[in-house]
């Protein structure tokens, strides 16, 4: 489409101006963009061998593969959860590390699966068909979620790929992605958490940085490595300061298109609501974890992932917060408004805007009780999650497939099998500890007199209640849940398991809560389609959407900055030493006694991280670098501050993403973890 | 008064049924109680000596005299703020503890003042009788503070001595409280913090414990040790279990004749809102914390508090959020008031329940705009409190005394200087971090559109905003704030300090929401009133009212529990050696190198810490336990997990107060401290 002519102005507001901004479509590639800002021809066979070179790790992270054996290169943060989950009181993965010496030696996960991206197909003309005008919002959102099961589920029966709608644009268009999976993922490296997470809480977000966030996995189809023909070589020099470089991941959510309106409701709302849970998980759980150290050894995954989750958090309510920054959204939005009202054709996308100010508010009025119930923060153990989907999947199987709520349908299902079934250890004092915590808030928060908190607490205070629920469930069992979800509705109606009841208790009202939400949700859905098709309009619709956990790439160019002193691109291993030396060698800041034997064997001069100005979010860690030839020269695994900022709107001048450089991985590989079987397999 | 003959359950559930219940008034002490279930004669002698031996540190901690010249006993843990002010960046006395081995060494104290309670007149009546059956809320709330300020300005002005009415029994009954005032307070000893806090948070309020939570100051007057005739010997041997034992401290406050209307505001509000204030505090401080060693140097003693803080208030709702509890006392309320509707002049009484709830509703319709505004949560930063008190003394100073506002009196003169001119250091990064921090939570809950909060933030983000603050006030510099102070109303007017303009801006929304709250407080007030006469009708006034700060007598056994296994009543040296190193020696179960050097002198069976049955709550930290003879056998430091109930409710079945034993303080202050200057004054 061509763009319409309009104001200098609003081009300026809505187009990405700045070199370097977007996370592209791989079906709507930035060919134009590199090409006159870098002068490279992005041709459809290197995109084609990226995008299959690329995996989308588990729900949230990214990686890609580095040999034709199905080797996958990803951070350690994104792998700790499994890294955990394989680690026992007596053998502590995460602290110390893993290596498999030999191919029998490395270890299934419980439940990890990645996707590899097959192909894409735009289905917005089906999807949009599907949705009559005289619909009211609640058919609406049936209709859509009808077309969209039956898109996913004749492309899963037609090509065996895990399929998945997608929605873009806040709605403005529907692709259909298609994917490899893989369930039977095996770890095969990982370094010791000091040097993987090397700073932890204090450093994450910051820069110069000096961490291994790095661990390998292997992708395995019956019983064997996977043959992965696509996959990226690695370039031990790396990428030179100012050299074009790209990268490919799964970027999990951006709302720079989203209205005013909507980001004073995350502003005022949904942020705060999510730092004070935060707030209040990371105290509880620091508080036990400091109690002994087998608690801290259970503890410690979910401590770091709220400790990032906090300072994420806290970093884009403080962009919005930030006066100047919600007045120049202010005054773009009233830019567009003002151009749409003049015009017939988008007079309906000007009032889109306050269709969708008028949801949020309904919304909000209803939030907490949506979060607490159908978003379960009141149940904040994981027996709770597998009671619920043991509930609605019994529940759902009765209806047809394009019926059911999203999640449940036939094309997810392996999904959700492996999540059932996943072996992993629950451990009953962590999970009681969690559970009693999140009752007390769900008093807090509702009321101790709601008739609904009555209901759940059942005359018992938090900690008895929950003490009842864990020490009675016997969901810890894995073969209990097989034998449930075998024996279907019938079998789950007849359990008489408390976790089961206490999801059946609320599952009327949260469900109810949904279906509200949901509806709703189609309000704004459709309001953004139109606003979409304006902005289609004038600004042509090759732009990119905000993020969505979809395969996205970035360019950019590996660039110190300013902050208040020059900030140079890259750190060394001499850094690394010298931060441990400062801080006293105390946690974070310490290292393996391993590493302190053999690190007099390290180049100093070695690379170990580096920054670039990549268009990145959280999702992106894990994401492989690559130069022009398409040789992996970085392992994307954060921002610093004030790119956590790019949620709301690209900006280079300080935003950048944080990279472990290809020499410091190969070189910890060969001077302190020694793991010659994989430096074979990456040919080095 | 005679109790009146009603139903024997009604007396059950109000009467102190329990032995060993009651933090009683030294002027209504319970004489009868002791003597029968102990005994035991209480003499006016024996009283007074243990009155006047007695000493309030601070705004609300205890200790006692120990010497004639003045040497105090208390906690570390109530010491530790003045131990943190007396150290620097290079000498970190809380750490590595402190020793004056010569008089001329013991170090002043910034802002420290102590105060002993001379005399108690009870006013009730003189009080009451300013208040006239016509006076609307507001007329009745200025008229009893014109009293309050009244007969403390008498007070003063004929003895010298601080002089404080106090309102007991929710405004049942006034007394007028004399105290003998010393500000100049020196710090004499005190161990390093990981004797004195052994265990953390972890093992706060747990036992068995194993804490040397003591330190010693010294009081002076002209720059001399004060002349303390009054003081406490020790007896090394402590006190045998089972035997009968006395404590004299300032209990902070109780709600135990609060009514079902305000425990349900504490549930479901007051104690919600102060735990997520808790928890962002506590994160905040935490994450700061760790980013460098002088950053932890900073933050300990806030992060100490602020976790003491959180288990105390999770305690107590952990407490209100048991339906059986609240049934019981939703039981107890009913037939009281069913006895009250009965009888024709305690029908007020019955109604008075009713004013008490709406008025809690009303108050919690501007709870957090008071909190935010008044309560000054939204500025947490030290600096502001230090220009709100110069903006209202000024302004204050130009009324009549009895028509300022609560704590501008002039009885209160001396403490509020003492507050004004401290010089205990100010670090400008940690203020930003709090006022930063507060300021976000502002924005959270106020809501960023506010126009009070827009006004606040001055177009700024809060960092931003905090920062200006900061860095642009020059109220860091004592020398400053004198200046200030000394030229009165028209100083403060024409300052063009920020921090000083920003308590303007303020003020005026403060003001009104603390008129609003103190006329509700005062509806509250008479309600209470009725319901007190009442009762003192039913029960006899022999009764103890619920805690205040005020003096208070205890008494109980040593005396072990159990809570599943036995738990026996004392721990000794042994068991310190044994946490230690079962815990790794991992802080905070570290002990520092002289204590691991020289503790193998120490004698393993020497007694540690104790629990016995008296009935304390927050603010007897630092209360001297006290034979028959009128000896020291104790010094409490703490309560176990269930003795936190004690705030509604005493229970003798597992809630204890812990103590530290006088033997063990001796043992360390010989064996590993060799402070044998203050041995020898204590005699030993």
């Amino acid at each position: 489409m061509r763009p319409l002519c309009v104001t200098g102005l609003l081009l300026a507001a809505f187009l990405p101006a700045r070199a370097d901004e977007g996370m592209w479509l791989f079906n709507k590639p930035p060919v134009r963009q590199v090409r006159e800002a870098h002068g490279f021809e992005i041709t459809p066979a290197w995109l084609e061998h990226l995008q299959k070179s690329s995996v989308r790790i588990g729900k949230g992270g990214s990686g890609s593969f580095v040999s034709e054996q199905g080797l996958i290169l990803t951070n350690h943060h994104v792998g700790s959860g499994m890294i955990e989950k394989l680690s026992t009181s007596g053998r502590d993965l995460l602290k110390d590390g893993f290596y498999a010496r030999e191919l029998a030696e490395e270890l299934k996960c419980p439940d990890l699966e990645i996707n590899i991206l097959m192909s894409i197909e735009d289905v917005t003309g089906r999807v949009n068909a599907a949705i009559r005008a005289d619909h009211s919002p609640e058919q609406a959102a049936a209709a859509r979620r009808a077309v969209l099961a039956e898109i996913e589920k004749e492309s899963l029966d037609a090509t065996g790929l895990r399929s998945d709608v997608v929605s873009l644009f806040q709605g403005g268009a529907y692709h259909l992605y298609r994917y490899q999976q893989y369930t039977d993922v095996r770890l095969v490296f990982a370094p010791d958490a000091q040097a993987a997470a090397f700073g932890g809480d204090p450093d994450n977000f910051e820069f110069p940085r000096y961490c291994l966030d790095f661990c390998f996995f292997r992708a395995y189809q019956n019983g064997k490595p996977a043959q992965t023909p696509h996959f990226l070589k690695w370039q031990a020099a790396g990428a030179a300061e100012g050299e074009l470089v790209f990268t490919s991941g799964h970027p999990g959510r951006t709302n720079r298109s989203v209205t005013l309106a909507q980001l004073e409701a995350m502003r005022d709302d949904g942020f705060p609501h999510r730092l004070e849970q935060i707030f209040r998980g990371e105290t509880t759980l620091r508080a036990w974890s400091d109690r002994d150290q087998e608690n801290a050894r259970r503890a410690k995954g979910a401590i770091v992932g709220t400790q990032n989750g906090r300072k994420a958090i806290q970093s884009r309510l403080d962009g919005l917060l930030d006066p100047g920054f919600m007045a120049d959204k202010s005054r773009r939005e009233a830019e567009l408004r003002s151009v749409l009202r003049e015009n017939d054709t988008w007079k309906n996308a000007d009032a889109a805007f306050e269709r969708i100010a008028r949801a949020e508010e309904t919304k909000r009025g209803f939030a907490l009780r949506y979060r607490m119930l159908e978003g379960a923060e009141a149940f904040g153990t994981s027996l709770f999650g597998i009671a619920r989907i043991l509930l609605r999947t019994a529940d759902e199987a009765e209806k047809p497939d394009g019926q059911r709520l999203r999640g449940y349908q036939e094309s997810s299902r392996a999904s959700l099998e492996l999540e059932l079934f996943s072996e992993k250890p629950i451990h009953d004092n962590f999970e009681l500890l969690r559970l009693e915590n999140s009752l007390t808030s769900l008093c807090s928060k509702l009321g101790a007199d709601d008739p609904t908190v009555v209901s759940i607490l059942a005359g018992k205070s938090p900690f008895e209640r929950a003490a009842e629920l864990i020490h009675s469930t016997g969901l810890q069992e894995a073969a209990l849940r097989r034998k449930l979800y075998a024996g279907g509705g019938k079998a789950v109606a007849a359990s008489t398991d408390p976790m089961i009841a206490l999801a059946r208790l609320v599952d009327a009202e949260a469900r109810e809560l949904r279906a509200k939400a949901e509806a709703l949700d189609e309000v704004i859905a459709q309001a953004h389609q139109q606003i979409s098709q304006a902005r289609f309009a004038i600004e042509g619709d090759s732009n990119y959407p905000d993020a969505t956990s979809t395969l996205r790439l970035s360019y950019g160019v590996v660039k110190g900055y300013h902050d208040r002193i020059p900030v140079p691109a890259m750190t060394r291993f001499r850094g690394l030493q010298k931060r441990h030396e400062e801080q006293g060698g105390i946690p974070p800041f310490d290292l393996s006694e391993t590493w302190k034997e053999r690190a007099v064997a390290l180049n100093p001069d070695t690379p170990l991280n580096f920054v670039s100005t990549h268009d990145i979010t959280g999702g992106n860690s894990g994401s492989p670098m690559i130069n022009r030839k398409g040789e992996l020269v970085g392992l994307i695994f954060d921002s610093n501050a004030p790119g956590l900022l790019s949620d709301f709107a690209y900006s280079a001048e300080k935003g950048r993403a944080i990279s472990v450089h290809p020499a410091g991985i190969l070189e910890a590989m060969r001077v302190i973890y020694r793991a010659d079987r994989v430096l074979a397999e990456l040919g080095h």
